[in-house]
């Protein structure tokens, strides 16, 4: 039976959910999710306060992109089974991490695959 | 100014969140936050279809485990700000990722720390 692999990508500038890219990845042939959660952290750049970061994208660009990266992921961890990339656009100010602007999601069989591709 | 460090260990039989493992590690200096989601996967063994995995342990062993691997953890990887680990004790049968067994998250003020850390 051959194994039904997803790649989700979305770009949006409604605030992100963890739950949803875990969803999304989620299978009950996989044992292991890896997730990152990417916030924008006080800083300072110059002796400047980071005060937020503008994300942009031109996003038939992006969806591209991703496909390659899937596609290059997927070549070298064969066990990789759902990958989802959820990106907000907008303003993203330094914040908890329920306000994240990057979530990325991965299952495979075993953490070593996820660990690893993540 | 000293970073203050958090490692949270929690066993428990209720269902796990990973919101909550997610909001233990947050900060605002921290950018990355990784987590790993661990599911009982339908598998086989011996030709025999595995229903499910039961979790037990003795507290103050498994708590000073996690206090030695969190040293460890902090030796090799100097930026790991905050490490939290929620493991659920009982019956796990292979399901979806929101009634998983085993929640780790990290945070660091870059991805790569979390990355390998994880």
């Amino acid at each position: 039976m051959s194994k039904e692999l997803s790649d989700v990508f979305k770009l949006s500038r409604d605030w992100l959910s963890v739950q949803e890219v875990v969803d999304s990845v989620s299978s009950p042939s996989c044992g292991a999710i890896s997730v990152f959660i990417g916030t924008t952290r006080e800083d300072e750049a110059d002796g400047r306060k980071v005060v937020g970061l503008e994300y942009e994208a031109y996003e038939p660009m992006a969806q591209s992109e991703f496909n390659k990266l899937c596609a290059d992921i997927r070549a070298r961890w064969q066990s990789v089974t759902h990958i989802c990339v959820h990106h907000r656009l907008g303003w993203a100010k330094p914040v908890l991490s329920w306000r994240s602007h990057l979530l990325t999601a991965m299952t495979a069989s075993r953490r070593s695959s996820t660990a690893s591709a993540s």
